[in-house]
């Protein structure tokens, strides 16, 4: 039986409670977006007592599922409004998984404003919240490297400890604060990045979380045998499919600069044109050669149990650790939607983001509007460091700029500003995509492109082509990636095993069986789609109830009128097909009895 | 001894409660903000039912003090984030005065969301909630019109009862709704406007507040002779200083048309420029000329007991009711802003927004911003005119234009918004009239004019001269009359007795005398700052808890960077010199024993 950890911020007590009955099907994204939805009233302050930070692993964390130790991250969202999860590699998740652990429900807040903790479970069950006020303003890595310097003087630590830590962004709750985690060697580069879930954290009092798992088993089967036999099957899709067997682990995801600015769609300079003379620089084939000369490490899992391996490091000219090499979407924010083309710049500044504890979306997106409005030049590197620094340093200027690109733009007078529910848009212009852009102004959490991955059809010819620059099939491309993705992350899966899932029948049946195996439920495919529809249907009805409406589910009009080079299109999916993407809600919402 | 009437509408239960002690000496502005700091969490859903919106006349309330019945309507804003007074003209100041109420707080929530109500205040004291769903979705002119019919059709109605009302924006919880009250006539053109309060009384379910004096005396006095010479000493230098017994009584507050045109700082299409061409044809000479020609009404009060008479009404070419005579705010928002010269087009505009709802400030900023995008053309009164009303009908378009300059500007792509706290600058531009900036940027509800009115002594040489291209000398111009307006707010008196206040000493001291006359308190000069001080005391630090900054109390950059023409400045008060206005709040926090 899996549990609920409760932890009262404002009294400090630590209780655990079966997990109900009736979310026995649910982990990972549909956990939190369920209790959100549940114990999180719509119009609470997402900074006070009212809101709820929740961090669950998914239904196969703690177990050999490959790709299966993704963590999910959800409150109500400071930046959006609206609910949020935030999804994160890194080792935390199986963690919590092996312990018996389906969420971590963390609630309240310190009479104290000041007051700073650190909850830290135990492998032999014990979970303590701890006062940790040395850890105060500190960045993120300095944080880990303090806290791991505490533990081990405790004798607590071990190769097998994760850390959620969030940097003085979070402390100061700015509103692209994340949450870092730590990957298997103990950096804390993978993060629970969108919505200003870090901000949240902060306004709980809790700059640091600390699992220490050593000697904890996987989690037992309820069929070992089929789980096996399923997991098999399911590796052995992932080992095959070209772009998760070949292009990923090869380049990273970074292997989509290339690809993305040959398709037009690369958004360059504030989403001013769709693509960057200056690819070359930051590409994933670039990084890679730099790497390799360098002796960096250029492929490993984020977390036990990958086999796709896109994570790799990103070291100076020495052969030092920088960050953990920049995704495609921080190298393209950082990069090109800055005009900036040189790779150890793109580095230095995905450090500081990661020092801080922002995400590097919201930041690279903030940036780029900071840009057109003069203040600073497009391409100037050093000006985006100190820029960055403003936010660290929590200056006036920094308060502004770590609220994110709205925040910045409407401060400095930006005429576009590429943000959907307040949030910034990622690395996919949406006028020669037009998939994307339905899935950023439809997604229950604001512009994400992770939330219903169109690149897949209409870029890389996963899944059948839907093409990108007419409307025609875009709404229900998204729908059905919107669907399937919010059940791979109430799975705990990876979003990147998609590809082969798109493509190859046999992985599809590998992830109920696996989960049939495992929980010893009945699981097919429609009950994989069920899983997903109700996660979204706990999101949206959530939203509803915090005031958005149609009107919230559009994307800016300069991507309506502004025309993209080179392929020079606007965006020109119609209201009444975005306003389809959701209309299976209503029916899943009377299923689940919820208004 | 005044009491508190509580109108909780999750139960529809009504209690009354004395007037606690510590605020005996409050009233107007100092309750709501005293009350709202105490009981609405700062971290609230502005239109949660934990937000509170509190309703009082000033101190003065229900007396014969001259230009003694003004309303303060507060609560959390749902534009601002921050807390809000919203001050009103019309009868019900003075009808709750009377019936020795200094406040009514109206909190909670009907659990059914589609319910609407009215709440009824009678002469004998009875108070009644009652299902009024009549009156969904109509506009404020006519719910006062169905409103009076029925009442009148039960023997309520006299000319002795007063409305406030909320339009479609209210009930859709726009963030640009306001909250109408009756005229001496009965016409809901008086409005609580700013800061989305419409939208607040309507997430309590309320349509409608009716007040019925009928029979009602005025308050008794602790002194009555010494209150009936205070009185006679505060009327004679209103009925003498040229502002108060000339300007405004002749052309109404349009009157500033023509002056601030000439200052440079009339800010037109969109504050790009501080000179409007067209100025002429919606000026308040222009309007006294064509009011008069058809025999429309050139002066009256907005409430008993006023002594300064600037109200007017607009009417059409057969002498017909169009609307209240545009205040300067409103013909200079809905005309020079969108480059509209036509007075009956202003009118028009004006009377739209009366129907919906709206604030005439927030909507004409909003105008600007739209016109600035390029989806309308400035100068297009039709368009403009089309525009209201897809807020009136809640269009998906309406919903972004009915929360206002901001949410608009973000959606259109415009370069500059001219707002601060999300809150949309009125008639005066900051650059050529520096002092009105200092008030923008720090005041605690948000760019308001009204907060601390510098063009006293920056153009008008009322109070001194500053010269308002300069910044020497703005931070200490605004921190005065910031204080001096939320005591005068407090007492209920009307903002324009400032200008007689400025220059005649005995007037100032006439506020004290009233103020002592009529409660039988101590009341000094001393006394009157201190009140203004407690007041923005509990205001600061409610937003500081709601999370407000330094970097809040700033400018949207355009404003320190764009020369306006034609006295090409910027504006040039520093950072440092706008922190120092609220430098007295720790001290007056410490002596009330709030943090």
């Amino acid at each position: 039986m899996r549990e609920i950890l409760r932890v009262d911020m404002s009294t400090l007590q630590v209780t655990r409670e079966p997990l109900p009955e009736k979310w026995a099907r649910y982990g990972g994204r549909a956990l939190t977006s369920a209790i959100v939805y549940s114990e999180v009233p719509a119009g609470a302050d997402p900074l006070g007592p009212e809101n709820k930070l929740v961090i669950a692993p998914g239904l196969l964390g703690g177990t050999s599922a490959p790709n299966g130790g993704r963590l999910s991250v959800g409150a109500k969202s400071p930046l959006t409004g609206g609910i949020k999860e935030a999804n994160s590699g890194g080792t935390a998740a199986h963690a919590l998984g092996k312990m018996g652990i389906a969420a971590i429900i963390i609630e309240g807040a310190p009479a104290d404003k000041t007051a700073l903790y650190a909850l830290r479970l135990f492998p032999d069950g014990t979970v303590d919240v701890v006062r940790r006020h040395d850890l105060a303003g500190l960045g993120a890595y300095e944080t880990v490297a303090v806290a791991k310097g505490i533990e081990a003087s405790e004798h607590r630590m071990s190769d097998k400890s994760s850390f959620l830590v969030i940097g003085p962004s979070g402390e100061m709750k700015m509103k692209s604060a994340g949450i870092a985690v730590t990957d298997p060697l103990g950096h804390p580069n993978r993060y629970a990045g969108r919505g200003g879930l870090g901000a949240v954290m902060g306004s709980k009092g809790l700059k640091l979380i600390a699992i220490f798992e050593e000697g904890l088993k996987p989690k037992q089967h309820a069929d070992k045998d089929a789980f096996i036999a399923a997991v098999r099957k399911f590796s052995g899709a992932l080992t095959t499919h070209a772009v998760t067997s070949q292009a990923l682990p090869t380049f990273g995801t970074n292997v989509l600069a290339n690809i993305i600015n040959e398709a037009g769609g690369y958004p360059t300079r504030n989403f001013s044109s769709g693509q960057f003379e200056g690819v070359d620089g930051i590409s994933g084939e670039t990084m890679r050669e730099i790497t390799v000369e360098r002796g960096g490490n250029v492929k490993h899992g984020c977390h036990t149990g990958c086999v796709i391996q896109c994570s790799r490091y990103y070291v100076d000219e020495d052969g030092h650790y920088m960050t953990k090499g920049p995704e495609y979407e921080s190298a393209w924010s950082l990069g090109a939607n800055c005009g900036i083309d040189d790779m150890d710049m793109v580095a230095k500044l995905d450090r500081k983001c990661g020092e801080i504890g922002i995400d590097t979306i919201e930041a690279g997106v903030m940036l780029g509007v900071y840009m057109a409005s003069g203040e600073i030049a497009f391409g100037d590197g050093e000006a985006a460091l100190k820029a960055l620094d403003e936010i660290g340093r929590g200056t006036e200027l920094g308060k502004v700029l770590g609220d994110g690109a709205e925040a910045t733009g409407v401060k400095f007078g930006v005429k576009n500003i590429p943000v959907v529910k307040h949030q910034g848009l990622p690395a996919y212009d949406p006028r020669p995509i037009q998939g994307i852009g339905v899935t950023y102004a439809t997604s229950t959490m604001g512009a994400d492109h992770t939330a219903g991955y169109t690149i897949t059809s209409n870029v890389l010819a996963v899944g059948g082509t839907v093409d990108p620059l007419k409307p025609e099939g875009q709404a229900a491309l998204s729908q059905g990636l919107q669907i399937a993705t919010a059940m791979l992350d109430a799975m705990g899966l990876c979003i990147f095993v998609a590809f082969a899932v798109l493509d190859m029948p046999e992985a599809l049946e590998a992830i109920h069986e696996m989960a049939a195996a495992h929980t010893g439920d009945d699981w097919d495919v429609d009950a994989l789609m069920q899983l997903g529809k109700e996660t979204l249907a706990y999101e949206r009805i959530f939203n509803e109830h915090a005031g958005f409406t149609a009107a919230d589910d559009r994307l800016p009009a300069f991507f309506l009128e502004e025309k993209l080079p080179p392929h020079d299109v606007v965006f020109t999916v119609t209201d009444e097909e975005l306003d389809s993407v959701y209309s299976f809600v209503p029916e899943v919402a009377e299923q689940l009895g919820i208004e």
